[in-house]
């Protein structure tokens, strides 16, 4: 027996960074799959995160752009409504990457049982990919601890924000850099961190330079080549920096990010390419950190929510634009 | 009492790639220093080193650029001739900063004593600064072991040879690039490199990527971003890059050395900046460790020596130009 579900597709293929008017939202059958090891969902929220906007116009880790009318990449908790699975119930929470849709059919094997006891959101933020995006860098590259000072970038977004919340939680400063008043208030009086900086301020190097002095001992980079240059200037010999996310890459027609090699020499640095699939079989140990964390109000993340999937493609917009506000997020 | 020396010094401001011309000869007179701890010595071999064309312009870690009749940086091996150390004893062998001189006084405490048992000049090459360098890179920092396959560039001068011999006596492999078929023999015939490129042939990037399929864990740079690049792309997930050196841009009035930032993060690189100066207090465990190999002949260099102190300006220029075959010495 098949059900009617409603998902957002391509209107028309991407070539530049999407915009609201290149999603359409159609009605499509789901019907069950043959067999075991499938669990109907009922997708709650969809995440969208900025690697989103690239893999839409096939400029992510060579993973090609989906057509018009195909499935879109995103992640969403769900609740199981059915399921083929021994190991599910009904009403179980799960986090799964079923499409930007009210209804899916997926595989079991694909889809990850979450605490039922946290805000459902939070497991697409602070406990999902962003958040495991954090600690990966933090905790396994750069490996912080006591004393430390990290700068990082994008510090509003939810890689950035966890990653100075985790900074601080393990005995160390954070100083972060954002765009616009509103969201480094967010930075410093929500997520507790030490300063920000708004890198729209025309003496935004010097201020960040004057926050972090005589240096910092981390880098965190989730922006692109310009702000990286400036993380790397106000290192402390030694530092270690995280090469994580280059949003400005993602969307921008410039050529490809290059950094000075030089610095990098002079600073001894050590550089860190992250990408968070590596650790996918290691968020038990993230989520046995950070849950303890988020109940003690030690780590928390401000919600950009659009309402209903119609919302989806202005929701993507608003992020490549950098108008959102923490984490993008569709409530379905 | 004083000694008349020779000395060879900058005959006028240099601020292009050095040249023979730009060097002069002139006699000193030399008095022994008021007090104690120094040494009088009379170096046997001057070492030439990239560094030293960078330095000379004032292109090198911030240092000024010595005028016209000032000494000039470099690292002699030496005999001492007279002490005022009871640390030292004439007959005993040091590295030292003398100038490029045959005669000087020399502060105590800035003086190596090293073995009288190995042939001097190798002071200043296998267990010297570059030998130091090669280990520095290969050993604390890329942690090299059994099954590593490592990239080097330069793999005919000091530092890239000691690097892949490194690499193959603690049980990996070794593919050099170098500049010609006489250094490429080289490095296969008497370095026992696996495979060396050379990178003046069209399709020397094809070559590389072809010697060290699937792919090479270590890559170490010591010439600049061209070649940087080409080694990224050959390394595996979850490989190590050294940067040492960048000899091309010592020499270039080309802007900065950069790399690009996307291949780092999609390999999953860590990249090592590397300043020898760090590692002067841990000499002995490098020479703890080349000198049984020195003496069982897994460990060697070949040497590009000038005769005579008006050899030196000729002998730096050959290294500039990338004409000298192994390590650039000055027989004094």
């Amino acid at each position: 027996m098949s059900d009617q579900a409603h998902e957002v597709v391509l209107a028309r293929p991407v070539t530049a960074t999407p915009v609201a008017a290149d999603f359409v939202v159609v009605t499509r059958d789901r019907a069950p799959p043959k067999g075991d090891g499938s669990l109907k969902v009922r997708p709650l929220f969809l995440s969208l995160d900025p690697y989103i906007g690239a893999r839409i116009r096939g400029r992510h880790m060579g993973e090609p752009a989906p057509a018009p009318g195909e499935p879109l990449p995103g992640f969403c908790v769900a609740e199981v409504q059915e399921s083929r699975d021994p190991g599910f119930a009904p009403g179980d929470c799960v986090v799964t990457e079923a499409g930007w849709t009210d209804l899916a059919w997926v595989r079991s094997d694909t889809a990850r049982k979450v605490s039922a006891d946290i805000a459902p959101s939070l497991h697409l933020s602070v406990l999902g990919m962003p958040g495991l995006t954090a600690w990966a860098g933090m905790t396994q590259l750069a490996r912080t601890g006591d004393g430390d000072l990290l700068t990082v970038n994008a510090a509003a977004g939810t890689v950035g924000g966890v990653a100075g919340q985790i900074a601080r939680n393990l005995g160390g400063r954070a100083v972060g850099v954002a765009g616009g008043p509103e969201k480094c208030a967010l930075v410093v009086d929500r997520y507790g961190f030490d300063a920000c900086i708004d890198y729209r301020a025309v003496d935004w190097e010097a201020q960040v330079a004057a926050a972090v002095a005589p240096g910092s001992t981390i880098h965190f980079e989730n922006v692109g080549a310009g702000q990286l240059s400036v993380g790397i200037r106000n290192l402390k010999p030694y530092g270690r920096v995280v090469l994580c996310g280059l949003a400005d890459h993602y969307q921008a027609d410039a050529g490809p990010a290059v950094t000075a090699i030089g610095p990098l020499v002079g600073k001894r640095a050590a550089v860190f390419g992250l990408v968070v699939y590596d650790f996918y079989p290691r968020w038990a140990e993230w989520t046995a950190l950070a849950e303890p964390w988020v109940k003690a109000g030690r780590l928390t993340i401000a919600e950009d929510i659009g309402h209903g999937l119609d919302s989806a493609g202005r929701q993507l917009e608003r992020l490549m634009r950098g108008e959102n506000v923490g984490k993008t997020l569709v409530r379905v």
